[in-house]
């Protein structure tokens, strides 16, 4: 891996000149910025002597030119979109980890069997069209043809008329048609930036994903109370919706911090939470507040639990504070779990080198959890990133990241 | 009193049908709605024989014909502006009273000592230009000339600019020049409608009322974490706003709830509580939260220790959380206490009719408050009112008013 340095961050600068929107980088999903780098992919691709081809669902697929694409293969894999001014390492770290993977077996000519391919996945932010991992499930024939009539944040389009313009086979979708089958992908191994704080803060280079976080999701929470002046009422005869709220999350917090102590995996948001805009004043007591909710852990069982305890919470809140809870739709994901047999053979990778490979859960989500939960053994490799991402200010360390290209290429021998 | 029912009602609706806005009632103060309402008591004072004219403020008064005004008067007063959209009887009800006893005095031929005359002032609902008591205020020489660059709620006009228009001598204002001294009013009685719940579940028609809550208030806490990825970022490394408002709250709340238990007298709101409208996403950790504070009571000490007892606990969270709170500038309004003789009057004048009249304090301001802390005995009976005020729904029995009228017009003989 010579020359891998230069190369690496070349094409990292070239996308990132190509993608960017005046304050981030911007590859909307089947959009005119995923469309771009997918291209200068393919263009690279090519004069780097591999061959590529684009899918039904305009996901593209790099392979060394001896691979007759006739048996099953390992998926090297990550997505070419971003979020609006997101950051240029999240996802396309792991495509160009891909390619560089392909371009050393090809320098030494080692042929791993079965063949290594890299897949450059479309939509994986949810950011456009309110859903994640669109890529890769209609890959797989996962993909609910509803979501098709899901809305582009702007309103503009829907995402079957934004994937039908990128040149989309939308037909595979509405017949739940997989183009691959979980039979034919031995491994999908992902190199992915990792998008909270924990590797910076623990000096860890890179670390091997244990797996991937699921959800329970309530977009939007009504807390109705009764609105009131805020002199003239007194405590007894309150019904303080905001106050109510606030128990309730103190509440779940103190909890949480219980539950971590006690050894369960677990991250709790509150990510919207607003009296309302044409009634709120200081001097009135708040009605009606908003709020989401959102439970994400590895364990299905804390996942159920902690959102039948966050249920529970609020009826014995309603029935102390005279208030009720409304719920928008339950949605939820459920968590994967990586690969151990491909964890180890990473660990052991590290080890042989004279590392001690750490692990971490992932927090976010990512496409090898739509793999690992279509019963495709996965396993990712974190890379350390500074400020986290869906933002401009992403910060990989080449050298962080070309000892994950090692590790993967390692691990594969 | 014997027609004063029909003579209350009518003229209720007759000033309820000429400030009507659509969905309840809009006196604006300095503005059409409440110069159409003083301008309707000035026509029915002349009908019923009385006497008015209005002060260089604006502020209208009502005498009865003999009252030479050389001697200090008794001062009935209260407010003739709304809110807007707000209900009928909110400052209204105490100058009709005032208007039905200078009736029944002239009725009886009975002649108080000193003489009683009515105060319709204006300008008494924060709500317009962010001040309160701007009538009464000025009346005696306090409203800083400051207030005068106080923009309208829409942004149109200063309130300098509308008193002028009102035809208010605002160089009385600018020159802080009283047009009242204190040694001139003997006593200052209002009835105003309960805004609070209180009565109504105590089942309590009129109460005279022990005092006015003073509060401290913050328009603007900004509550200042660090946003990140809501699956991506542990609890360890979080600094979560809303969670830290959450904790603030409920520790507060908590010791509301003990110092009633202990006696004291407070209510506690936060009105205003959100999440930014940019950046705020279910799976964000919220960064920023902005909320208001207010704190009210009637004893000066507990206002300035909860308030400070807050400020403690911002600290102390700021210290766990890796928070930090920003604080618009404090705006304080002190209690005031209500007259011992005048309130005993009532008492006493309610005990030769057999009734026990029942006391509670006013969480609400009101401008006996201003008259109070000049130095003005000053006295308050409420009458009791359904579904609070400030809202279309007010809604006054007239037999309760009509028997505070009679309790205000036995507490002067």
């Amino acid at each position: 891996m010579s020359n891998s340095r230069e190369h690496a961050d070349a094409l990292f600068l070239r996308i990132a000149q190509a993608t960017r929107d005046g304050r981030g980088i911007t590859r909307e999903s089947y959009g005119a910025g995923e469309e771009c780098a997918l291209r200068i992919l393919e263009q690279e691709a090519q004069a780097m002597g591999l061959c590529s081809y684009r899918d039904a669902l305009q996901n593209v697929w790099f392979y060394l030119a001896e691979d007759t694409l006739q048996e099953p293969c390992i998926i090297i894999g990550s997505h070419a979109d971003s979020v609006p001014q997101g950051g240029n390492f999240d996802g396309l770290a792991g495509i160009i980890a891909g390619l560089l993977v392909l371009k050393e077996l090809k320098k030494s000519h080692h042929r791993t069997t079965p063949p290594v391919r890299v897949l450059a996945l479309r939509g994986e932010e949810s950011a456009w069209y309110g859903k994640a991992y669109m890529g890769s499930s209609a890959l797989l024939g996962k993909l609910d043809p509803a979501y098709l009539l899901n809305p582009h944040r702007t309103g503009e389009q829907t995402l079957g008329e934004a994937m039908h313009a990128a040149g989309v086979a939308v037909q595979y979708i509405l017949e739940g048609k997989a183009l691959v089958q979980p039979h034919q992908v031995m491994a999908y191994l992902e190199l992915h930036i990792e998008q909270g704080p924990v590797m910076v803060a623990r000096q860890w280079p890179i670390a091997w994903v244990t797996g991937i976080r699921g959800n329970i999701r309530h977009n939007a929470i009504r807390c109705v109370g009764q609105a009131g002046h805020s002199g003239a009422v007194p405590r007894w005869l309150r019904k303080d919706a905001l106050l109510a709220v606030a128990e309730l999350l103190s509440r779940l917090d103190e909890h949480w911090r219980v539950l971590l102590q006690m050894g369960l995996d677990m991250v709790m948001t509150a990510g919207i939470c607003n009296t309302l805009a044409h009634s709120q004043a200081v001097s009135v007591i708040p009605g009606e507040v908003q709020f989401s909710f959102e439970v994400r852990s590895q364990q299905p069982e804390t996942l159920a639990r902690f959102y039948d305890l966050m249920r529970q919470e609020c009826v014995a809140i309603e029935k102390s504070r005279g208030v009720s809870f409304v719920f928008s739709p339950q949605i939820s994901t459920p968590p994967a779990q990586m690969d151990a047999l491909w964890s180890e053979k990473l660990r052991c990778a590290a080890e042989k080198k004279g590392h001690k490979l750490e692990s971490m859960a992932s927090g976010a989500g990512h496409d090898a959890a739509v793999f690992a939960n279509s019963g495709i053994p996965a396993a990712m490799i974190f890379i350390r990133n500074e400020n986290g991402s869906h933002n401009p200010d992403e910060a990989m360390d080449t050298d962080d990241f070309l000892m994950g290209v090692q590790l993967m290429l390692d691990a594969l021998s």
